[in-house]
């Protein structure tokens, strides 16, 4: 690979001052394998959970069903506007790339045919040339003012379902530049499809719609707040994509799938219903207008979606004739095989390609990308002049009964192209290359007339290649076309080879298909949603066992080599991805072993000047709400009144047996005929005397002895700290975003320290998310407009019961839940109350008893969950495992490398300390 | 209704001394609504969670990712095997169904075509009775000998996927049972369908096959012990029944999502791919051996599934002809209501009928419901022959080309009548009633030659009734195929309405297919799955939109007046189904509200003879695992080899976070170069003297003061206790089931008083798992062989790190937890540490201090979950909400009224103790 004259190149280019994130130059294996990797900051993780403070519980309490049928009705409005609006947006998309298609190839065309005999085909190139290379300027522009609009857009989509953010991914600027671009580039003749960036434009819609704001402009802004959270956002993103899939392939039931198995980890009826009903609507939708405007036949529904691959079936006369048999299943193992096989070439080269970007044109002025668009328009251009020119001329086959009634497509001779050939032949090659590729497809699929093995091989092996340089330029670029072309190709090859050498009874299209679906299992490696996809874009169910077959035996073949293409290039810009499951040996660690132990907390009742320092010093996106515990409180609460809140708060927070019991009896008092009436008189009497309650606590807090010498500390852990006071025992109360505390230092949320509590003012539901998405940043705050020995009560906005999990809980316990429930914030808890009253005395200050502990996963992504093992102790225990990540940054393949080891289990001598 | 009669009735016969179980009464409405339901107790919940106990974790650390891939080709290749046997079981049934009613049909119809001129009509009648009668009485026997393969085993898959087991559903006897009665019953004249015994069938086959073995014939055992596990089981089942489902309507994708949609709470790639090839399987087997056997093309495949609906297609000629238009869709949209209301109405007559059934039939004696089949056998045959006297003879249309090519089925002129009619005019009705249901079907769909609106009407009415009696009889009998040409019957009489009356032009055949979603819609109240069921039957993507509306629309009207036929017949055999979510107004309810507080524990070493007691005196499937919280452990220690050995684990079991950071400095050390060594060294050098561990703690334990008076218990609460004792607080240390402890006490696992625990016998994962899926009851077992004295050590077999919550989480959180997990015990663990030493004194006795506090959520089913809430509290509190359950038992409709109430917050004074 000439890696050395490459590593020489971009020293230089190095030196002339471009900097490098560090986790680019990871990727590019530029920096040793001991370095860390840190994500990219700008990924923001998604929140899935619910954070059920006062405010939402005023929420939900206010919610009775009445309303919340209001609520669902609004949703599935929501849901039929996403449905439609993804459907005229397909309209739009399928209606001006027809028309410049149109328009380029009947100019070309024309002068080709004018100019074969006069010789002046330079001339042609020259017109051919300058439609692309306009279509693509255009396409390229409009990449450079959104850079995230490049490429097909499923990675980023992949990454936000599966709960990472990519900034600016769910733009109304994006989903413009996107959508324009896509037009043309496919318009420019480049080999890619309109596919991807259907689906990614149809998740923006998704996400964009129910909000009914932007951020692109400002002015669009109404006020309907429904909706405005990560956990309603991404069902609607989850809609939107669907309905992006349904109205590109006419498969409303293969999109709810992709979304799916591309997103959702949690399988929630009622959400997928919403999301086929989506799909439904936008397969429909761009149905009724495609029917209407091409036909005019309004109100009849014939074109499903933007890419069909008409009618697979055998003439009507023909008896013998099967579309396949089980005897071809077994040739469609071996082209599965061999799809897998080409899948992984294309996608290690289209690897490396990326590298070689990373490396040497992202760093330069922007317009190198447009000018690298360009110049891959003029070698595809020129490629598919030049083999036009090499094509065969092959005899027209007689128009055969059963290719005319292909519903819903033009007449597949129609599409074929005579180039240079005299009448009654057509030109092979020209008819692949000079056609929109949805016809060229359509050719190799239905197409009677066979192609010459030659031009076959010649048209995938150009297609391959001008196909991979493609996929990654900056332009809208979707990957599903053109793999289905390639592998179309490679399977109309084996047909022929089987029909015409081996004189086999086989139908040439089926072998087409499963071609392309060979090729395209190798390069995406989805599965059950390729699978559906692929039935219904043929319409027929009978595809359903060599299409399912040939898409695993192509996944098993590629997974053996490498990745997915999509996965590929989410590895490529650094996302951490959270797969599927964990390892198997990753089972032999526990929580305790990767979760975060240096913890910042906050207490319930705190300073304004604390929380802005704690803000201004840390990256965390949540905070554990903690009390300390200690043995003499009684001392700390007098005179102290944010001390002797904390306390009280604490206090109250417990729920217990008794108390709960008592409770029970209470209101079993008022009922007047149980037999458990008398228990219960008995037990309440028997407890009667605590009910002076505050009381008998002073009594017994005054019976403390040994008072603590230190002050109550209303800061986190600094680096002064004794080890004994960092590790304090905790009691973990609730967990509060980083969001919500600046939105309470903003809006003023405070009280002084010679007020009660109860005087700071309240923060309605709609006030705490008023901000949704973008939470203003701590470094805006204008911190003259508090006192700084104010005090803010934050157990009023915190979640006081997110889920938790024991330090012993297994890894895979804890990514299951992790996962599933769409965390972003995990607590370790130690559910383990006390071991004994160790009787503490002030002389034995270096020993500290470890009660209650509470110790966090909390993290600015997502990607922390696991990342900060090594930040901590990674580093730590680098001889004993050497945290080497060769090549990329997901989870798993970290953990890989972690699960070599032998499990860590402390010496059972420390731990019973 | 006449209930009156019926009450008297029923009084009567409860006087002849026949026992209802407390349910049924509850069902049936006979007792006061204040009165408890109790969930029967012969109904097991699942568990889906994994005990990560010590077995486990070495069965874990053996698994390397090689082993894993193995265990992974095993899985794949039961996946296949159950796709294939169901395949072959869809054949069977489908040949020996064609073969009696061949059989049948010719007989008798050669009988009437005789006798239609001699008049001796009434002697065909009784051949055909005698016919149906034999079938029938057959089919009857069978499901006597096995009860639970009566119906159509829809809801009872639906409930084990659910997470409840209704015993003897997945045995052997039960499939014999199921697939042979069902043969009889379809052949018997019975308007029931194949396709849910199919389903039922096929959910048995993936029980069972994995297993290697079979309770019913014991000598089937061989030694395959994978997937013996409620986790793995359940994986399988999803398969089989998603197989069925494939096999019975050629439907693999409508198969898979069906799964989904009945079971499966958390969307798993990996299994929905297996499910989905798993389904795959079953289509194709079934198709390549009946297109082999019944048109000898082997090796093509042309009859996917035992129902299809043959190819909805318009004259090649016609252009005009559209199967379905937008303006169609307005009336698809009021058949969708009218189809809701008729399903409603067919249920709520089910319903009645199958209260009525529980009350009259059940207890007497059991011949009386093979009695009931064949008078139910006889009345239809009667029906059917009187009606098809009554047909109208129309004229055959003459025979259009586009209907000859119906893919796979035969030629839709062959299966019409001509009973009582002239040559050139066949009977509409007989064609109807004189066929095989799906034959009927296909006229229905396909037939060119219009029915009459009378004959439509009349055949409507009939079947409705007929098939609402039927289903319920005990008999294995479908709902699919009877709603469907019920539905069928009523759409074309809406197509005749329309194309006769109105003059518009429709496409009959898609009316016909709409009202038949729209009926089976508004009976089944099925959503995704069925839309993709119905679309893969009619292999016509394009009807998605229609059927979708229809199904939403059916389904819409039809939950405004009551619940689909399965969830009934759920209701009615009291299963505590979970339901998908809660309801909004239950989230004013914290898991504290709902948990059992009257807990049920062991400890970490117990006495034989404690275990023995609380397994003999409780129904609890699980108990926790706690240790208790004293003063003045030390003292207790001495002497008493159990208490030190419990007070020992505690103390080993706290991971907390000073130790934590600990054991990450010690294996720091070892590492060379790392500025954050001297943070470290600073830190361990601080803690250093704790590590002289146990003395230390010895020293601090002397320093304990006023010891406490008892002795240790080592037994549970008893209601001797007092409330001090009762509430003692405790500390959770893991959750440990029944069917274990049994396992160890009947294994010898413990030790002497006077040994070390590590002497005790250790058993293997194998071992652990060998009694699955039946464990030995606690009575069964032998105490001569155990010495009452010895100690058992559970904590190598508990699962030391379950999901637990707070209790103060909010109940969708809790549901959500516990449904998307898979769990059947929840332990609700205060993870709040100790609020403050309070100085206890032995003086002060009467009040007791709440420190960490363990409550449970532990049952014998998953049911209890929501009930023991009612067994507890909900007694007490009756004046306040009154916990009256109308009709039925869901945990929904329970908290329905639940929720009416206003949150039951505790005043603060109480828990502020």
């Amino acid at each position: 690979m000439a890696c050395c004259g490459r590593c020489f190149c971009c020293q230089c280019c190095c030196r002339e001052g471009e900097t490098r994130t560090p986790e680019e130059l990871t990727i590019l294996g530029e920096i040793p394998d001991e370095e860390q990797i840190l994500p990219r900051k700008d990924y923001e993780s998604l929140d899935y959970d619910r954070c059920i403070s006062e405010p939402y519980v005023e929420v939900l309490e206010g919610m009775d069903n009445k309303k919340a049928k209001k609520y669902e009705a609004v949703h599935w409005m929501m849901v039929f506007a996403i449905g439609v609006t993804v459907g005229l947006l397909g309209l739009f998309v399928d209606f001006f790339v027809r028309l410049f298609n149109k328009l380029k190839f009947t100019v070309v065309g024309d002068s080709i045919e004018k100019c074969s005999d006069k010789g002046c085909l330079s001339l042609s190139l020259l017109e051919l040339l300058a439609f692309n290379m306009t279509f693509v300027f255009i396409a390229s522009v409009l990449v450079l003012i959104e850079p995230v609009a490049a490429g097909s857009g499923i990675p980023e989509i992949k990454s936000y379902l599966n709960g990472v953010k990519i900034p600016g991914i769910v733009r109304l600027r994006t989903f413009l530049c996107k959508a324009a671009g896509v037009l043309f580039s496919v318009a420019g003749g480049l080999f890619v499809g309109k596919e991807g960036p259907m689906i990614h434009s149809g998740a923006i819609v998704g996400a964009g719609l129910p909000q009914f704001q932007s951020i692109t402009f400002r002015k669009i802004k109404f006020d309907f707040p429904y909706f405005r959270s990560d956990r309603d956002k991404r069902d609607f993103v989850s809609a939107g994509a669907a309905a992006g899939v349904a109205a590109a392939f006419g498969a409303p039931i293969g999109g709810t799938l992709f979304s799916l198995e591309e997103g959702s980890s949690f399988w929630n009826q009622a959400l997928t219903w919403k999301v086929l009903f989506c799909s439904m609507s936008a397969t429909f939708t761009l149905n009724f207008f495609r029917s209407g405007i091409n036909f005019s036949k309004w109100g009849s529904f014939q074109l499903p979606g933007l890419l069909n691959f008409g009618e697979f079936k055998c003439p009507d006369g023909d008896k013998n004739c099967h579309l396949w048999t089980a005897v071809d299943l077994a040739f469609f193992v071996l082209m599965g095989v061999v799809g897998g096989l080409l899948g992984a070439l294309f996608n290690c080269m289209n690897k490396n390609l990326a590298k070689y970007r990373i490396r040497h044109i992202h760093p330069k002025a922007k317009f190198i990308r447009v000018l690298e668009s360009l110049l891959v328009t003029m070698v595809t251009t020129i490629v598919i002049f030049a083999a036009s020119m090499l094509g065969e001329c092959r005899d027209l086959s007689t128009p055969t009964a059963h290719n005319t009634t292909l519903a819903g497509s033009e007449d597949i001779n129609s599409t074929i192209r005579q180039f240079f050939c005299s009448n009654k032949t057509y030109n092979d090659m020209a008819t692949l290359f000079f056609n929109p590729q949805e016809a060229a497809i359509h050719q190799l699929f239905h197409q009677d007339g066979t192609f010459s093995p030659v031009t076959l091989s010649v048209f995938f092996f150009l297609y391959f290649l001008l196909a991979c340089w493609t996929y990654g330029v900056s332009v809208p670029s979707g990957l599903f076309v053109p793999s289905l072309l390639c592998g179309a190709a490679f399977g109309r090859l084996v047909a022929n080879v089987l029909k015409v050498k081996l004189g086999m009874d086989i139908y040439s299209g089926t072998f087409a298909l499963i071609g392309a679906a060979a090729f395209l299992g190798g390069v995406v490696r989805m599965t059950i949603s390729l699978t559906v996809i692929l039935i219904e874009s043929t319409n027929e169910i009978t595809y359903g066992l060599p299409i399912m077959i040939t898409l695993m035996v192509a996944k098993w073949t590629g997974d053996f080599f490498n990745k997915g293409i999509y996965d590929i290039h989410i590895q490529l810009r650094g996302v951490p991805l959270l797969e599927w499951e964990t390892e198997v040996e990753m089972d032999r660690l526990t929580a305790s072993d990767i979760m975060e132990t240096n913890l910042t907390y906050v207490y319930p009742h705190t300073r304004v000047q604390s929380l802005v320092s704690i803000l201004r010093t840390t990256v965390y996106h949540a905070f554990p709400v903690v009390t300390e515990n200690r043995q003499n409180e009684r001392d700390f609460m007098k005179g102290n009144i944010l001390i002797s809140n904390n306390i009280h708060f604490k206090k109250s927070s417990v729920v217990s047996r008794a108390g709960e019991q008592r409770r029970r009896c209470q209101s079993m008092k008022s009922y007047p005929s149980s037999e458990l009436r008398n228990v219960c008189d008995e037990q309440s009497a028997a407890v009667e005397p605590s009910e002076e309650g505050e009381d008998l606590l002073q009594q017994m807090l005054e019976r403390r002895h040994a008072p603590y010498p230190n002050l109550y500390p209303d800061q986190s852990p600094s680096e002064e700290w004794t080890m004994e006071e960092r590790f304090r025992p905790l009691t973990f109360h609730g967990l509060i975003l980083r969001s919500q505390l600046v939105n309470l230092l903003i809006r003023g949320v405070c009280y002084a320290e010679n007020q009660s509590s109860t005087n700071q003012p309240r923060l309605s539901y709609a006030e705490m998310t008023e901000d949704y998405p973008r939470y203003p940043d701590i470094h805006d705050l204008d911190l003259t407009l508090l006192s700084p020995r104010m005090i803010v009560d934050v157990t009023p906005y915190m979640n006081p019961c997110p889920y938790t999990v024991s330090p012993n809980a297994r890894i895979s316990q804890v990514f299951n839940l992790f996962r599933t429930m769409g965390l972003r914030h995990l607590p370790v808890v130690n559910a383990v109350g006390e071991v004994s009253d160790l009787g503490f005395h002030a002389s034995s200050k270096r020993v500290r008893k470890p009660q209650s502990c509470c110790v966090m996963l909390s993290s600015p992504t997502q990607l922390f969950f696991f990342f900060f093992f090594f930040l901590d102790c990674g580093n730590n225990h680098t001889t004993q495992f050497n945290p080497r990540v060769p090549d990329g940054q997901t989870a798993t393949a970290l953990h890989h490398h972690l699960t070599q080891l032998p499990p860590l289990k402390p010496p059972p001598s420390l731990i019973a300390f």
